[in-house]
């Protein structure tokens, strides 16, 4: 399909489905379809576009240029000059803008309903919320209508409709997608996130939104056996038996995919998650949009402006006590954490019906929100992903890549890699996957990138060591290609094994098949005096299989 | 002298001086002794305690076990049953508390005044304010009473005495020294600190008390030539021809000392400083001991109570709106800093006298602290030592080592080493000290450890490389020893360190002439084939010489 097909696609599907709601400033298909035009030429120039022609949805706290951003408050209305980073990444990448979508006013509210531009209804069940704040997003997802659509979260809004609506919603680390042309709602807590139908389109789209600001010890990939943090069905209350059921369903498909499941106390995390509208923290909304709503503007959602407004008089030292005490939750939390490579959680604990949201707004959004709100107080990242019922794969802060993994093990399909930057390692012997030092590699966040040859300028030798373990020298002729593997590594991570590494290994520079030169594993000449020369066997593993 | 010998020469130097109001408890010379004689015990062991009979006085807001914390406000008074883990470092290694010093109360003040236990004087014009906060402890090192003292530096109340006394303050970066068991001012923002008479004793006082928090990057020296920022005269207002004269004479005598001076202007840095009083972080202090202010005792300095009372109706909302416009400053204040290893200031801009104070308290109290106030809000770290005038060297948080390595280039007495740990590096070849590539060490923050040998099993080659460079290759006979350094590097320099590394230059484990083995700089054999043996020279110094 030509970038032209696929907007005349988007809007055929539009046509087909009847949810005006999900829309705040559609685009005419004439204008989209001209930028349609223009990607095509793009890729006339030979440009490369990884997201060429991809429709994308943006919530209205984003800006996109000449589109107004209202944050669903028309009232509020502003005309931006620029597009937020988020949104220009991805088209400079290729995608195309149909729109800006519907959500519960200023991002606050995780059900969809406070809106002045209507209540988004759940695609399968339009008596039931779309869940919010991200709503609209998440529903053209979900409808076919566009590949990809931007939300944002600081309680959950990137998550929570993503699990009603069942696609993947991404919440990236804090920081990780610059929230620069974003109308905040806790300024220190926001996150851009994406809405996609697989996490490959998803994980696309964030890695091409992400700023370069991965620590050196960020994980690049989880360890093929990870250790999957599980609360007991006891701990999950105001959950339905057979919601509760699929849960434990989808803890038993990461067990079959090969995590290690845990349990884990929630106490920590669930008593941090309702600081976040229970206590100081409401300041930072009122800090952010608070003098506009003492205008006392009538298109407000009444629900939203008291919540904001409240918290015009908290004081300064509530908020202060309020941190103090997340610290203290924190430290709780994570040593309940332990050594877990991830937690899962349901998403949310209900799916409320419109009707169950305009009888006690506040408290059911509570109540949405009990397993998403903690996660930016805490710094996390968060993957939600259908599985029975919506759940979430949460890690530590710039684990995001790990989160992908192990959620990827829930969906069946993977979705590896190009998440972030690491130094590649060339291995040969004992690191090989399945082999007995490859665990070093995995918990140092290492990820397979796949087989390659060296170039045919070396010998490999079987030394006499524990456990047994190749030497690969270069020599002037003679030379042979050798069978290895190609890792990256996190650049905090080739330090620490650099130093760990016994004599006789060394690592240098390595030429491969290809013409290029990868550091990766050597052995000193003088420790391969007498060893036997296994060259002809092609690699170290069809040595050892042939032993 | 024997631990028991310093302890009597501390209350000899203590009988001399009349200076009551530094302390707020000392112990008898009773109970200091019996401290001394577990020391000379835990010697007689053979216990290596680098600090074995060192008199300490700790100021009286951080715990010592048995001993009362006042905070300079009686009633505020209470008895812990442990010591703050910054003292029990220190006794672990063989220090010998000998009280608590007096402070500002409730470490609220940069003048010293501020205590019911009495203003504290400088002690060569008792005219003169010590500064404070921790008054007392700047003084009774001054004195000679003590070799250290804690303080606590939230707004410069670590350094401002310092240059005040004319002794050594170091202020080390946030969250590096634990703050456990200190009374807070302003909890995200305060430091335990330490003054010496010397940089080498504050030195070794800070890396005793220090958590292994240290960054995979932070860096472990100060490069031959660092780039020194230094604001120009007419960026100092407030300051007499005097001391501006003197200012400039300290930066020329870093000049002499081979930094390289590069203008700065301090606009976002003094802005950042006057929020830590005026807006709202305040509230911190409210936080911290506005409870018990609240119940109006009677022994409340009259300034301190005003100042932390009044923050109690602080808007949260304006503490938010505050950190944002802090961010903001520190953005612009970071581009200003630019390339900069450091940032050289005056420590206080005034040294005024009781009377002044006394007359506006506030206003000349602000003053003193021009220079200091913003340097936990930017996350920096300093070290606050003499020359001429009190001045600071400022550098980027955790950058602590850069900070000493310079400041002692200002004393003209080296105090290398031993503050955060590294990786070790041996090399043999351009790396070494004055060689073409040894900027690639000293600009990741690699610090000399010193000249080292092999062990007798190496040969040394001249490669055809353009910079000239040698290869060191192991043999199985006819080796020999050869002279390289030992470097330590950050660990995260190792990793991209590596990968920049071209062949047939390789990293593995040297063998020492002690008998130990480090990383370091190895040959591929097949590169040596044809190159000259210089092993002869024992070096590549040596054969570089010979050329």
């Amino acid at each position: 399909m030509t970038p032209q097909d696929r907007v005349r696609a988007a809007f055929d599907q539009l046509a087909l489905e009847e949810r005006p709601e999900a829309w705040i400033t559609l685009r005419s298909l004439e204008a989209v379809l001209a930028d349609a035009v223009v990607v095509e030429a793009r890729l006339a120039a030979g440009e490369e576009l990884p997201l060429a022609g991809r429709l994308v949805a943006v919530k209205d706290n984003i800006d996109v240029a000449e589109l107004p951003t209202t944050a669903a408050c028309p009232s509020y209305e502003y005309q931006p000059l620029i597009s937020a980073p988020a949104v220009q990444r991805l088209v400079d990448a290729g995608a195309i803008v149909l729109g800006k979508t519907n959500l519960d006013q200023f991002a606050t509210g995780l059900v969809g309903t406070r809106s002045p531009y209507g209540a988004v209804r759940d695609v399968r069940d339009p008596s039931r919320v779309s869940g919010g704040s991200s709503s609209g997003s998440a529903v053209v997802v979900a409808l076919g209508i566009v590949d990809l659509a931007l939300g944002t979260d600081t309680a959950g809004s990137g998550r929570v409709p993503a699990a009603f609506q069942q696609i993947v919603g991404i919440k990236p680390s804090l920081g990780l997608v610059p929230t620069t042309g974003v109308v905040p709602a806790c300024r220190s807590l926001d996150c851009v996130t994406i809405f996609a139908r697989t996490l490959a389109e998803g994980r696309q789209a964030i890695a091409i939104m992400a700023d370069p600001v991965w620590p050196a010890d960020a994980p690049l990939a989880a360890p093929p056996h990870p250790i999957v943090a599980v609360p007991d069905r006891s701990e999950l209350t105001g959950m339905s038996p057979d919601w509760l059921d699929a849960f434990e369903q989808a803890a038993k498909t990461l067990e079959t995919a090969g995590a290690r499941l845990r349990p884990i106390r929630l106490g920590p995390f669930l008593a941090a998650a309702k600081l976040l509208y229970e206590g100081g923290f409401v300041a930072e909304r009122y800090a952010a949009v608070g003098a506009f709503l003492d205008t006392a503007p009538a298109d407000v959602d009444p629900v939203v402006g008291a919540i904001i407004t409240g918290a015009r008089d908290i004081p300064a030292h509530v908020l202060v006590a309020d941190t103090e005490r997340l610290e203290t939750l924190r430290r709780e939390a994570m040593a309940e954490w332990g050594d877990a490579d991830a937690l899962l959680l349901p998403t949310a604990p209900i799916h409320p019906t419109i009707a169950e949201v305009a009888a006690d707004p506040v408290g059911v959004n509570a109540r949405v929100g009990t397993y998403t709100n903690f996660c930016n107080l805490f710094d996390l990242a968060a993957v939600a992903v259908p599985a029975g019922i919506g759940v979430q794969v949460i890690t530590r802060g710039f684990a995001d890549a790990v989160a992908l993994d192990i959620a990827a093990m829930l969906t069946g399909v993977p979705s590896p890699g190009g998440y972030a930057g690491g130094l590649p390692l060339l291995v040969v012997g004992a690191h090989l996957s399945g082999q007995p030092l490859n665990h070093q590699l995995t918990s140092a966040g290492a990820r397979l990138i796949g087989r390659v040859d060296t170039a045919p300028e070396y010998r490999l030798y079987a030394l006499p060591s524990t456990p047994p373990k190749p030497g690969l020298v270069r020599v002037a002729e003679g030379g042979a290609a050798v069978e290895g593997e190609l890792w990256e590594l996190p650049p905090a991570a080739l330090g620490p094994f650099l130093a760990a590494l016994p004599s006789p290994m060394v690592l240098g520079k390595v030429g491969l098949a290809d013409g290029t030169s990868v550091t990766g594993f050597l052995c000193e000449t003088s420790a391969v005096a007498g060893a036997p020369d296994i060259t002809g066997y092609g690699g170290w593993r069809s040595y050892r299989a042939s032993r």
